[in-house]
């Protein structure tokens, strides 16, 4: 069997040194992996067909996002030198006072140490978590899926190779060539060597990670994201808002799922989802929502799913605090919208809604590292723990305590 | 059996009004909880006599830690009145900027949600812990341990009372009056309505809430601490740093365990240790240190164990080099020192060494809410997500992002 703990281990140590690592080391270690990466795309893309050749035929529908070309791969390397851009957050200094025996005291950022992430399908995963650990120095180990593994362990071996022969230590990326269940449950059993867990995929993945780890874990729990109109908004803007939010990328977990509307302005319902309607939108509602929209009733389950799909289930409410109230029931903490001209209402809502990210008057769509400015992201927690929403390089790191003394005791 | 599932979903609950209280409100809760407390002693005393008389033999140990009498009362409703003094910290902006399309983003810190607290023995946390989350605007619920139910149930009642009788919503504090396994087991399932778990007591415990807790835990892993003695330390400075890090309270979690010292700088250690041993401290070394100060050698685990007693383990190390790593190998990334008069060397130590508070030419003995400024603590953590190590008012938060919008879709 692949041993997993000596791949934990020697990530584990070489931690510390990328711990105290400049940016400008970093750095060259990215740039390294990005030229190797373009190098070799031919030997990629070779074992890339491999993955995809074995794909059964119920699985075809993942084709295109396992399938890698030179274009595909250009665009990871690009993803690295976009990294290489971002300001390093290890060192920052958060707080600093002096204490009242002179001990002066700083706050600063340090790496987490070993983040060990599992991940499903897409290959290019591999390149941009490596590149993102690396970055806010951190050393990483890799458990990709079995749909992928000839292409993870083509990038991999670029990694490595790209980082050994340019003087760097290659245990800084970590490997788990070994795609059974029996691998990860080891992985997720090493608190000894690693720090935190990132599942990416799947619910059955996140909820294997959650079960099984002894470390801890940010997960995300995927998106059933609400756009309430409350009955002072602007018709119009309302309608934009919600036509980018539910069509612009239904597949993803910023899209809006959810509409609930004010039952005072019920009769707008028509107007507000024609442009969904056209689209090719199916909707659901609650009696009063299917009667005017004449569509099909909502069950209860509707409002605890995660569409992804072009499908908008609807809710009237009666004030916008059943909105709220309703929304901490039903959502996921991932990105909630009000449409409002109302201020006050607007500021109940932003502080009583339980979200990473809470909108007013703005797309859900918006939940995103890039469109936030951290320039990238390793997903977006819907933990309250840690940090919430998208997760960049700043959210890679924790912070420790720094005194320095002249020789102060505790009396 | 009791319905544990009850008293979290009232909590969650609860929690979303908590979570919008002004400090104010707040403030009135713990006072009246105060006040309801010394008026109350009695009866409290009475059910902490049941608790302390079921004690058996073997416990009798505990019997002042159990025990409640009139002060002990009074100090819990002083401890309450201190957090009434501390600030607020819902509603903090912690960062605020301007994105590329005119949205205005900000971070504002908002309570965890609803926080459960397992622990075992001393009563008094009944009280802190209720304090301190009901201050950061998280409803609680209480788990205590059987050696403390009587009196645990007492207090709660006296929560509970102050609550209502002041015409406030009782269910921000919950109480668990079930001590079995089952009760446990059955709370650290609930991720749906608890957000967090924070065990507090030995290790049986933490390994029990973290192998079964579906939800994320904040956990302390008790403190193997260190204090390194490097060559150029002034060497009456170590001395005195050694004698408090071991002797001023030997069975807490930021007393000294361990001793590294520089083996250029051996044959001081027989004047370093003399405080300890004059003060009847045990101490165990390696080869070079046990023939020095004519002691048992130490044996490899050792080096493992937090002694929490007047027992000391000394190790020589070659450099600082050899320190570091031997730290981050054997510590529990709690609190860790060095002495010395070399700012380069000291420096590095502090980059490079993983723990929550890393002390130059200080004792470990500040670890500690109260040291940092913080106004009081709900424990130390030992884990690198979230926060490392003393847990006040702020840490009982997270930060979610507020976007302000005219409209904005995104493109």
């Amino acid at each position: 069997m692949f041993n997993v703990e000596e791949v934990a281990k020697k990530a584990r140590y070489a931690s510390y040194s990328l711990a105290v690592c400049s940016a400008d080391t970093k750095n060259k270690m990215l740039e390294c992996i990005a030229k190797e990466l373009v190098a070799n795309a031919d030997g990629i893309i070779e074992a890339n067909k491999l993955d995809v050749e074995a794909l059964d035929e119920s699985a075809k529908v993942f084709k295109d996002r396992l399938m890698l070309n030179e274009s595909r791969i250009a665009k990871m390397a690009e993803g690295l030198y976009e990294i290489i851009k971002l300001e390093d957050p290890v060192g920052e200094v958060t707080a600093s006072w002096k204490m009242y025996n002179g001990i002066e005291m700083r706050k600063t950022r340090s790496p987490l140490g070993v983040i060990g992430v599992i991940y499903e399908a897409r290959p290019n995963v591999t390149i941009d978590v490596a590149g993102l650990c690396v970055k806010s120095g951190n050393a990483v180990i890799l458990r990709g899926g079995k749909e992928a593994i000839n292409s993870n362990r083509a990038l991999y071996n670029v990694i490595k190779n790209a980082l050994e022969s340019n003087g760097f230590d290659p245990d800084i990326v970590g490997f788990i060539d070994d795609t059974s269940r029996e691998s990860s449950k080891q992985m997720l059993s090493l608190d000894r060597y690693v720090d935190v867990i990132i599942p990416r995929g799947g619910d059955g993945l996140k909820k294997f990670v959650l079960s099984n780890a002894t470390m801890p874990v940010i997960a995300s729990a995927g998106g059933n994201c609400h756009i309430y109109i409350e009955k002072s908004a602007d018709i119009n803007m309302a309608r934009e808002i919600l036509e980018n939010a539910k069509m612009s990328r239904p597949t993803v977990c910023n899209a809006c799922e959810q509409l609930l509307i004010d039952s005072g302005i019920v009769e707008k319902l028509p107007y507000l989802v024609e442009p969904l309607i056209k689209g090719g939108c199916k909707i659901k509602g609650d009696k009063v929502a299917a009667a005017i929209l004449n569509v099909e009733e909502t069950v209860e389950e509707d409002y605890y799913e995660e569409h992804l799909d072009y499908y908008l289930t609807v809710k009237t409410v009666n004030s916008h605090g059943e909105a709220i109230d309703w929304i901490n029931e039903h959502g996921t903490k991932h990105s909630e919208a009000i449409v409002t001209k109302d201020t006050d209402i607007a500021d109940e809502f932003t502080r009583k809604v339980d979200a990473g990210a809470v909108y007013v008057n703005a797309s859900t769509r918006f939940t995103d590292g890039f469109e936030f400015g951290f320039g990238a992201e390793i997903g977006i927690s819907t933990q309250k723990l840690h940090a919430r929403g998208p997760l960049g390089l700043k959210q890679l790191t924790s912070e420790k305590y720094v005194a320095i003394g002249t020789g102060q005791v505790r009396k």
